[in-house]
């Protein structure tokens, strides 16, 4: 395994996925990192490496192969992202770290975002294999815990839409009227859904379509509930939608405070919470942020407008679900483990 | 005047934009109507019929003039349709009453749907020119209303946004915790906001785009409320978003009841509620509809999913802003009128 | 098997299809039509016939089933319509002329469009099961073919792509230069290619994006060359798009005339071609259609623009894929057929 | 003025605009260039630097502000790029040069790519105030000009049309029968218009359209003409057309041969013709590229397909028509001139 002190050399499972592929893109130009071995996931197809990104076209760099374990364990990176499944993600991360107690696993998936193992078979499908690794995993929300990231082995990386809403709600959450709901309306764009290959996902079937979907069944909720930390029962409303458009979330929250508000005082607490946030951007009190002001780029920009004379609010923010909501996400991550500077390779 | 045992005529002011097109293309095969004179609204353009609405190439009729009151009251038609803007429908429809008292009137417009002059400056940013027609004009939600419509002069034809909104709510209101909010976040196309030349609205902005605006502020609040009869101070949170689609709402309704109820309760509600409604179509427990469902359609689709074991719901209408959402729904209030079946010249 | 002297009955096979349901749409509101059983095809799925189309939505008809031919026999309709693949048609199509005789057929797939079963092999990629039959088909594009449509059994309705080149094409035909090729650069929605369901047609990857395919290959082109009685070997050059938006297509034809022709000459030409045509929309000399223009409609539109001084031109038509490409033009057709005005049903 | 030995300074006019903004994006991480000030163009507006394009967000760099030529002369920049309308370039350029003989001037504009004074009132609308400057102005293509650039004072930067067509000509341009028309049908993106706020350009019209316009009327036709140097009087026919999406260029070029051709041979000329480009991606003979593999990258694709036996051939080529077409063709010949690698700051 290559010393701390050059660069680290990072590999990728699931390379050729939309979230992969936006990582390798990230990876080829991040100026502090060498590229190992790049893996297309189990049993998956051989992608040369300047097909996997659009932006890689006419480069040179390792294809993506059929996952080969051994293959990977031998050419001992200092870090692997997982850009996998959930179930193969939860299978994959523990072999590893057997085998290699020091690598830095970046995991993509949700195979470790929830702390209890007995949420996975009700919201994921299936048992967890290796329940005590929930307990060592560390959230990778580097806006909320960018002090614990650095000392962690196993990094689950958010989902995309718990990125938009947390991050909206992290400077108002103590503000919180606990006997009102904090009610999530997530709007997403079709590329989180992955490389769909049926008829429900087809530009004829999702051009000009609007679709509401998972209302208090989709499995980024228990997610965002963990990280809240609202009591039990305390109304938690989480409804994702789909989109005609690729790439994007723009989460509308709306929220009631315990006492009034004042713009200004929101203005200050969302300014205060993201001041060493480099990658969130505050709009002004009323300013709510388009979708499009992010897309393409690993920022989140936030905007919220206060209602009811400051005991409500409306609070939006807006991220590219494949980049701040997986892959750029995953390199600040990246970076906070290797001791980078948060933005290294972002921008 | 004709008289009304034949097929009564109509005028349209208006009829250029894209709901008064739409208004004129259905009237156009409605088999009970003969089409009077139609306008393009005070100073607007002289339109060809043929060209009003692409259902109308190769058909024959009278073409779109400028706004002319004393050719529009010579011609005496049974019923106007008012396809314009706020400020000139707050002054034509009291002109065109003095002068033609026996006259049916269908504003599309927002100008005769608050019940309080009062609210006009601040909501709409003039003073009310004929403020006792407010009290007169019904609310023409022929879903709500039904009874009230036959008997008008002055039908205010129900805002695109108020019109999802409220028909998902009807079964339920009674049912509603008066502590704990009705959040509306309602999702609409680009043809929502007419005919707009501005950097804005134009493709290259808008393609890939979405946008959370007018949060508080928008003038379909009101309206929402009022018909609504939540108490002063209930708390009531509309948030529109605008979407990368021509046509089309979907509202999502975030709702709390005051006691659990069941899918099969709700269910029961909406069936019963819309049991006389020829153009609402309810969806099974559970089953949220898609925008595509509706569009080009003068339908609503409304479903519902439980939440919190039946303490909360979320409620999905979706409409074609254009058709439901206006021109369509004049023509329901039109057949309401004129006794006519509600659905003539719309199925 | 009704009497002509009343409505006739009609079938539809493929009612599920893109173009299947379109026709089932148009079909249930003609005057002129009784609407009998409407199948799935051969193995296909039930589908009630309220959620066949969007703007059946709450109408009452015929459900469509798994094709049952001894059920379609014995229901003795006057005209059945085969909206089935290639491969389906031509083996359907034969065997229900064996059994019913005087049954008319419009087959909306490409099984009898071609006149040399010899093509079919290369083509279409299988053999053809009922070569006799391809003589005695009728290509059922109403504007080159009005007179021979009436007396035919089988009707072969043609592809999208031909329906908008041969439209284009016809009123300028004879005055081709045959040293100089026809290119015919089509753009195509994406509904033509049906309900597809793999990544290929997916809407993240057809957002935004743009496709030439099917270079010299495509089997619309033999259908086109045929008809345009091109001598062996003049240059005909076909090139079909695929565009980032669901219905239409937009043909630009490139052609050369073997003398100067003048901008009055094609426009005198045009209005000649068409004048006994509804359906065909000309545009003034130097006018091009936009697309929007005849989608959601059964018309063609058709515009030109003289170059090089009247040696050349431009020819674009525009067509919506789905009603002029398929499903009203198959209505056109069987109006004809049963001696109904052409656009009975259609306007 | 600064050295050239050091990072030259450059300076943007029109930085506002959709290329001039994605040029400030190029340049802004461009590791060999030091970014002077930036303007708006006459009389237009202050931009802060970190809203001139959603990928500087957050970052620190000169705002724009309105152009002031003294200011902009007094910066004494070593190369001045101007996105500005081709009537500001036309009058700004030679004004530059006179003031600052040594500068070196990238004009993004029509203002200085045609070689004949005399085309420009027709073509252009203006007669050009400086003719003598049209002779020393080097076109910009540097695949096709890649020695004459460096010396150049003024680099006219092409057309986005141009670049398109051109590109996939150049390899097969000896081998054109002269007797045969070379048909451009090129496809574009909305964002080519640049900041349109009509309504004609507005969402509502434009999503789910296709047009053709101008055609034999583009300006960039003779343009394309003059650098392929066809005989006077050659056929040759451009027709644009406006596709519902935002961003790209595909081109689709019809040319007949001289003589048969192989798939294989014409391989290899595209091979040779692009063996020391960097940025043109050569597909396989029959394998034509989607619009989608270059948008948002600075790279051309291209493919062809061999009709007739090899006497005929579809030309496909592909740019992001904001990036190969404009602001990253500029960056390309920014690099010539300033003897930097060709792909500095653009991979």
């Amino acid at each position: 395994m290559s010393s701390h002190s050059t660069r680290p050399t990072v590999s990728v499972v699931g390379a050729t996925g939309y979230a992969g592929s936006e990582l390798v893109a990230l990876l080829a130009r991040h100026g502090a990192v060498r590229l190992g071995p790049l893996y297309s996931g189990p049993g998956g197809a051989h992608v040369p490496f300047s097909r996997l990104h659009r932006s890689l076209a006419g480069q040179e760099g390792p294809d993506a192969e059929p996952l080969d374990i051994d293959d990977l364990l031998e050419a001992g990176p200092d870090a692997v992202f997982l850009a996998t499944p959930n179930e193969v993600s939860a299978e994959l991360a523990p072999l590893l770290l057997d085998w290699a107690p020091e690598l830095k696993i970046i995991d993509l998936s949700g195979a470790f975002r929830l702390a209890h193992a007995d949420d996975y078979p009700a919201w994921y499908g299936f048992p967890h294999p290796r329940p005590e690794l929930l307990g060592e995993a560390v959230y990778g929300l580097p806006e909320w815990f960018r002090e614990a990231v650095p000392g962690a082995r196993l990094v689950a990386n958010p989902g995309c839409y718990p990125t938009s809403v947390l991050l909206a709600l992290k400077p108002v959450v103590d503000l919180l009227d606990a006997s009102q709901p904090v009610v999530c309306d997530s709007k997403s764009g079709t590329s989180g859904a992955g490389r769909r290959g049926d008829v429900a996902w087809s530009f004829s079937e999702l051009s000009g379509n609007v679709r509401a979907y998972g209302a208090g069944t989709h499995r980024h909720e228990p997610e965002m509930r963990q990280h809240l930390s609202l009591p039990n029962g305390a109304p938690f409303v989480f409804v994702p939608h789909l989109m005609p458009t690729v790439r994007g979330i723009l989460s509308t929250v709306h929220v009631a405070f315990e006492r009034a508000t004042t713009p200004d005082e929101l203005a200050r607490r969302y300014a205060e919470a993201y001041a060493a946030s480099p990658l969130v951007d505050v709009r002004p009190a009323g300013t709510l942020p388009d979708l499009n002001e992010v897309v393409g780029t690993p920022r989140a920009a936030i905007g919220f407008a206060t209602l009811d004379g400051g005991r409500r609010a409306v609070l939006v923010s807006v991220i590219d679900n494949l980049l701040k909501g997986a892959a750029s996400q995953a390199v600040q991550n990246f970076n906070l483990l290797f001791t980078l500077p948060e933005t290294e390779g972002l921008t």
